[in-house]
């Protein structure tokens, strides 16, 4: 799967992915108003009109990304009707052909992990049959919990030729709390970040499952507001593909993305959500006007493609 | 809710929870046959499965544990129907006025984090009407990207009596790949490992928020497998309640958990999951049979408990 994003990454010259974190605020009245018409004011008529918005904003970029990565806990906050509208929103990015990074940051030990792995990424068996219940290409993981919790998406990835994302550097203003605390290792001028060591054992697990370009199926996050540490990770990860959230809404430049790329112009695909999706919100695209949100949204896409072109390039 | 988690455990003299994290393999033909009966070998049918799984052992034990903790996992390998089933777990869970800690391990930041906890543990907005999607009380919460990534859970269990538990030192082999690491403090003599900077965050995110019984609604999660971790982590938290999970099938003894508990004989709640739920597989609970699963179940927390009375008494 690493293989082929990087193909499409190539093929549109875009190592972009497009965040699908629908918050009920970015969804235009006239998409809510269907939804409630025909469902109330319920769970099951948020999980419809998050749907909607979604596949809107999917008929109008799928052409112009390689990826997107729906965000579960914006449909999670729904309960099962929100977790509905996830499983939908993956089934339909798939039948247009996009990639689908599931950013799930799950985590857990032994058969708990592997139970995440199976579901949403895998086949569960029931009785004799197996299903794919969540069909996503990649999802995020958290490694606190070390490699008990890694090894079982590493396996289900393996099997269903499929990848991860771990967390080694947050795009997040506390994400120093613990990631950047220097680790002792005897000698004052050893000692390195908390992240660094993540960056390590990123490597390690990855070591075995690198893809025909050069790059790994087990990835990285590192935030885009954090260019310096990126660019010491990207020297430490090499043949790691990097995930990069951050860009636009949260501060992230496109002038420091360069140094989460490799010299052969791969290696990190950058993210934007609010960016995109709720693009016709900004004074830059307000022309489009609520009912032209999807168009805002491609219009978008291209302006941050061409940005991170330049930057890059 | 942490002291009414408290009251109830010294009413019932049993600091204890069982662990709902329903494998198939646990869970007895004569149950996986009446489901599968009703909704074929389906996601629906295993859905149906899990809930009928627990429902037994829920009727059985409710009068002899003060909580239980459903391991979102487990059900979330079944898609939306698992997730359905897990809804429908923790709804009957109290309806028969158990506390419910859903084991969720999640984490995100800013509008993400706030979201699940929304979904989890509070009152999620849909036009003019409010909804509790899963209604937990308690929710574990993975700490790697610092306070942005908690804080939102605070909030939410503030404002709706609630409370969580963060991972602080987990039960599993691996957890000291990073949670041991020491942390270089300018001398060698003052390096500390990791989760014990976690505790001390632990710390502070609750200090503002402890209940009439002198415990904070911010918990910890320390491993059984771990007795002298959780010695010293006793120490540092002393208003932290702890959720301790690996007795039993992961090997933590009861004899080492007396460490875990303050001189006021609270302070922790230990968990069994597998132990208890899949009693009657076990030799010693054998007699019962697949058709007594359930009492096999009860058996097994009157064990458990009698266990842990002796070792922490």
């Amino acid at each position: 799967m690493i293989d082929l994003l990087i193909e499409k990454i190539k093929k549109m010259n875009a190592p972009i992915v497009v965040g699908l974190d629908p918050m009920m605020t970015f969804i235009p009245e006239q998409i809510k108003k269907k939804a409630f018409a025909e469902h109330g004011e319920t769970l099951a008529g948020a999980g419809e009109a998050v749907f909607a918005f979604n596949k809107a904003i999917i008929d109008h970029i799928h052409d112009l990304t390689p990826a997107v990565k729906p965000q579960i806990a914006m449909y999670e906050q729904f309960g099962t009707e929100g977790v509905k509208a996830f499983a939908k929103t993956v089934s339909y990015c798939k039948e247009k052909g996009l990639i689908v990074i599931g950013d799930i940051k799950r985590n857990d030990i032994g058969s708990s992990s592997e139970a995440y792995a199976i579901g949403h990424l895998g086949k569960v068996k029931v009785g004799a049959n197996y299903f794919s219940p969540f069909e996503e290409d990649f999802v995020t993981v958290n490694p606190y919990l070390g490699s008990d919790g890694i090894k079982p998406f590493i396996d289900v990835a393996k099997a269903e030729k499929k990848g991860l994302f771990i967390l080694v550097k947050t795009s997040n203003p506390s994400s120093g709390e613990f990631q950047d605390r220097l680790l002792f290792e005897g000698r004052t001028e050893n000692s390195k970040p908390l992240y660094e060591l993540v960056a390590k054992k990123v490597v390690e697990w990855g070591d075995d499952h690198i893809g025909q370009y050069g790059y790994s199926y087990v990835g990285a996050v590192v935030g885009a507001t954090y260019p310096e540490q990126g660019k010491r990770l990207r020297e430490i990860m090499p043949k790691v593909f990097i995930l990069v959230p951050g860009y636009g809404a949260q501060g992230g430049k496109a002038s420091a993305l360069a140094h989460f790329f490799n010299p052969d112009g791969l290696g990190a695909i950058i993210n934007s959500s609010r960016g995109i999706i709720a693009a016709y919100q900004e004074e830059k695209y307000a022309h489009f006007g609520a009912e032209g949100f999807a168009e805002a949204s491609r219009e978008a896409v291209i302006a941050m493609t061409e940005d991170i072109r330049r930057s890059v390039g």
